[in-house]
């Protein structure tokens, strides 16, 4: 087993129910595995947990302090075409996203629009037309660079 | 193609060298992809993107501010056991990460640790008995609540 893997991303809330209903809305699946205190959600190949924001600090060690609206780090959906990135970026800011940078066209050639989560948690949604993705929905870049299009 | 998905994550460096030595230390693969101002690493069903704290915040549209310890989310890779879990943290350790809190038994009857990558970014490394890995190292927890052990 490759150590090189994300089995599961942790994303500190708020309000445990209302994230958990904005990323069903989003087709990711809750599961029973969850409990009052954290709820886990299947997606393709990786998990999505939700935590309280004070756990998750404590969890770590470390304290809870307000968080800035950058947060050094954005989680990406690949999308197979600019109208599918509009199609899920519409259906999230439907579901309470903030729309922090609706989908544009960008200067690397492709189309990319970034929405805020109800903890401010950033996801950018993007159509890469250098990224081809696999049935499952991911990228294997190492796959693209040795077949060239 | 399903929309509950990661197929990339950005985590912000303040200096791409040392942050892409890192990873590849960690066993992530550099690929031909990036350029002077970006770094993207494979991983198994998901890349790893390094790109300049400034730049990312303002392809969102945000102020670049200082970040504080806790971030609000965290990464995690699940591994199948406790020796592998102290392995692979030695090995992060070793690499240039921050020992955030060593591996230890934890109350929800699993074994877990964190650690911080050189700009802060938060990883757990944990061993869940709970949560079986596939063969390609994922969690699928719809799988393990139809399946009971």
């Amino acid at each position: 087993m490759k150590d090189a893997r994300v089995t599961l991303i942790t994303l500190g809330a708020s309000d445990l129910e209302r994230s958990a209903a904005f990323y069903e809305a989003l087709g990711w699946v809750r599961t029973e595995a969850g409990n009052e205190s954290v709820v886990f959600l299947q997606g393709e190949g990786i998990v999505l947990s939700l935590f309280g924001l004070a756990d998750l600090a404590a969890d770590a060690g470390l304290r809870a302090e307000a968080l800035p609206a950058f947060r050094g780090v954005t989680l990406a959906i690949n999308l197979p075409s600019e109208t599918e990135t509009d199609r899920l970026f519409e259906a999230a800011v439907k579901a309470g996203a903030n729309p922090v940078k609706p989908p544009e066209t960008v200067f690397w050639g492709g189309y990319s629009g970034y929405f805020a989560d109800p903890d401010g948690h950033l996801w950018e949604l993007a159509y890469n037309p250098f990224f081809p993705l696999s049935e499952s929905g991911h990228i294997d870049l190492t796959k693209s660079s040795e077949e060239p299009a």
